[in-house]
């Protein structure tokens, strides 16, 4: 599946803690349910093989949705699970050795927290990242060792640096989403929203329909 | 640089806390002034940016000695630093997953600790291992999850179910080198006996020369 904007509408990022006994792969079926535009696997905590069962799993699930699977981190997962991307923050591998490895076959995106970090983007050979993930825009218990929260005028400073579509990540809730838009981002990243919902299907129907309101 | 059983001869694996304040590089390039035939970086604290930093130092001092660097579990830093290999326990990629993700330019070695596992390589493509790992042959406090210890009967039991080149690994000292060429093992591997030694270059030779010993 070759990267399309539209991916990043509304994007949903695994976390096997909040996900809890309903499980990864049920949680995400509920959410493809609901109308999420792209599944992103994310566990620090699995054994590589754990990690790659999981993402086959969730692989027949999105590719029967339409919906591309990204890796975090791994890059190796993402080739060997035959996944549509692959997530790379700043302690992951470099975009640039990623693209060098994957070709033009697998989407990339890359984390970025502050503007130094989107201008160092723009020194890379064009088409070494498809996308940007921005934030934390919000405190965010999920990822305890983030950066400090940009807000949403934080993220509209750095979405006005860069061309590239971006998604904004980070605390974000149903009434974030429509100011998120109007700053600039092509959509929202949501972890705790959605894994961590009573009704994942519902939670993500919510959060799309947030888009109209302002 | 092509695999060949000459590389099993000597095959230092490291431990960043054994390695302690010399630190990975340092024991590395004296391991490598001692004689090691093998360099396998793991670490499965570091994140993918740190593994990648010291696997591109590494990679400096093995080219220049003329001696593999091989990554343990993690393809992507395999390929991104551009190392001899990947070594896949059996609780990484699957070792098939990877030849097909690594093509035959990357060597690829592979754990197994009875013979059950041993017979599953059999099944697979040729060509998709160049080498296995044997172990543990004794209990080693550098990998608490292990199996049960083979001994050197057993890890000679595994090495009659196979043609694979193999190193034997788990708690090896200077007086079970000879025993276990003996029972059919290319070479061995070791952690502390080199990591935590004093002196890695005087390890290294003192274990090379007890292959004469019997």
């Amino acid at each position: 599946m070759t990267f399309d904007a539209q991916w990043l509408r509304l994007y949903v990022v695994t976390d096997s803690a909040l996900c809890g006994d309903r499980g990864v792969a049920e949680t995400v079926r509920q959410a493809l349910a609901g109308g999420v535009t792209a599944v992103q696997l994310r566990d620090h905590e699995a054994t590589t093989r754990e990690l790659i069962d999981t993402a086959r799993e969730l692989r027949h699930l999105t590719a029967a949705a339409g919906v591309p699977l990204i890796i975090d981190d791994r890059l190796d997962v993402a080739l060997a699970a035959r996944a549509d991307g692959v997530h790379l923050g700043q302690s992951d591998l470099h975009p640039v050795d990623a693209r060098r490895v994957a070709g033009h076959g697998l989407a990339i995106g890359h984390s970025v927290s502050c503007i130094d970090e989107v201008e160092a983007v723009a020194e890379w050979p064009a088409g070494t990242i498809d996308y940007l993930g921005i934030g934390p825009v919000f405190a965010t218990p999920t990822k305890p060792n983030a950066a400090a929260p940009l807000g949403i005028d934080g993220v509209r400073e750095v979405l006005d640096c860069c061309d590239i579509p971006a998604v904004a990540i980070g605390g974000i809730k149903e009434v974030h989403v429509a100011p998120l838009r109007e700053a600039g981002a092509a959509g929202v990243a949501v972890v705790s929203a959605i894994c961590a919902a009573p009704d994942p299907a519902a939670a993500a129907r919510i959060l799309l329909a947030a888009e109209e309101i302002r």
